[in-house]
């Protein structure tokens, strides 16, 4: 089939192409830009790119215009949550408008096209123990701007499913990490550092709070997810992708620290340290498991190991992450 | 205190720019400069006026930039269903984009500001008969646009509240009606209808569904509970204004048709009935009581006379709606 990617330059996005092309797809993808585009290295001759805004309505619909896709997997959003608290509006921008302007381009130029608009777990916000495992239909109660822009957008959603026919399903994922992601998110954090210090640096991991506990899957299953969601997820249904369980992000940093050659001292940073923490998440698996046969394959272990070495790689060439 | 109005020109817009008039407040209001200023008659020698888009981000940067206003009441939307549903991608940037404008123009500009949203009731969408009467902490579920966006600015708002700390309070009223309210909508129908009929128009009187039951109240009963709800809600709450009974829309056109002179046949429009029509809504005024000590006072009969009134008078001098 012929599908769309918004932010395919992204983490989720390069993983996303990758996946699609390997199931036969053809894979078209919109660039910020402003963005690098080294997370699709390996497989740029194998896509469609086009460079523009999401947030700009013409951009969307004159892409939908080029061709007939059967799917638009929706990614590009503003995901760090610093930087989102730093910029509301443009995160609303991006975020929420770069949605609307999906939805809306997909209603005026190909309503037939099947809409994935990846949301987040965080959507959920500061949820209480006894609430966990999250399911779907738990309150929405985000915490922080990033995180109210996707569910502000689940709710622009609705009336595209309700008053206009589209199909669209919400994808919730958990936590999700692998190689590529950026050192701004925490195990990339812990990943980076222990591969800069096996090549000299000063032993020291700087690190922020320890004690959270977060539903960690794999970048590569979190795309698998999203690709059957796209196929067999029921329109205008939210659904978490998730492992079903938490681990203490201390735990991530002791297993990265045993895979690696050196010993380092753990600082706290407080800078690093957010004003609002949920001490723990996890979400239900239940409801994607029963309607699409997803769960995630990947272990925790090879995860860690991918992406401390893809960092040891990236830094053995130069490249940035 | 100073207070400024977005969408003041509007129905409730008017009628609130009015009672803070009344209340002895210095009173600014924004208007869009597509719309007539007809509702603001009486008092536009009180008002101190900026024409311009709510959903241009400068604009309310601009306004909030020449004075220091103690509350601001955002109230421009684009509030009519059949309008909302055929301009989509406009109505959320009004209604949606307009509201974070203000949040984001408060942030930026004048932390201190008290910011009054006037949500709607229709973000409950849907709601079963046992889910009545509706509480603020019933599940959010809007079935179109114009309410889909309201229901995504209040998810907007609150890391507004939480990150950043400004002060904001979301008002959700029921139906309302009173004089200056267009006649798209259906006791103003009714009421137009009514009024030509008496100055001899054919005598007919074209309805939608006459089943449905709502929860009306007057708009100069909402707008004080606006004022009251700045002054004294609590910040980050969402609160319902309700009569907290619910009417049947043909009790309406049966006490407005007895209050005629005249003699008329009914007959269903089919272009004036929705598709998704919720058959009996109303609220709980349990936590505005409990909290700012608000409850309706205006008897409906009242409402439906002076609306009737409106027409006629308006009629009478050929003024438009």
């Amino acid at each position: 089939m012929r599908v769309l990617i918004t932010g395919t330059e992204g983490f989720a996005g390069s993983h996303l192409a990758e996946h699609c092309l390997a199931m036969g797809d053809e894979v078209w993808g919109t660039i910020h830009p402003g963005n690098r585009c080294s997370n699709l290295v390996g497989i740029l001759d194998h896509l469609v790119l086009r460079a523009g805004d999401v947030a700009s309505p013409g951009f969307l619909r004159s892409v939908l215009r080029e061709a007939r896709f059967d799917v638009v997997f929706h990614l590009a959003a503003i995901t760090f949550v610093p930087e989102a608290e730093r910029e509301p509006a443009r995160t609303y921008e991006v975020n929420l408008m770069g949605g609307l302007n999906i939805l809306e381009g997909v209603r005026t130029e190909s309503p037939g096209t099947r809409v994935l608009l990846a949301s987040s777990a965080e959507v959920y916000g500061n949820a209480r123990p006894e609430a966990m495992p999250l399911r779907e239909d738990a309150p929405i109660n985000p915490s922080n701007i990033a995180a109210a822009a996707k569910a502000a957008l689940e709710v622009v959603a609705r009336p595209f499913v309700e008053s206009y026919g589209l199909s669209v399903v919400i994808a919730r994922p958990f936590n999700h990490t692998g190689p590529r992601q950026r050192p701004d998110f925490v195990c990339s954090s812990f990943g980076e550092q222990i591969a800069r210090i096996e090549r000299g640096a000063e032993p020291v991991i700087r690190v922020g709070d320890l004690r959270p506990k977060r539903d960690f899957c794999d970048v590569r299953d979190i795309v698998r997810g999203y690709r059957m969601l796209a196929l067999k997820g029921r329109s205008g249904e939210a659904y978490n992708l998730a492992s079903g369980r938490s681990v203490c992000i201390r735990d991530i940093l002791d297993t990265l620290v045993a895979m690696s050659r050196v010993q380092a001292r753990i600082e706290v940073d407080k800078a690093r340290v957010r004003a609002i923490e949920v001490p723990d998440i996890y979400g239900s698996t239940e409801k994607i498991e029963k309607d699409i046969g997803w769960k995630p394959e990947m272990p925790l272990e090879k995860t860690l190991r991918d992406l401390l070495n893809w960092h040891r790689d990236r830094l053995s060439c130069g490249r940035p992450a």
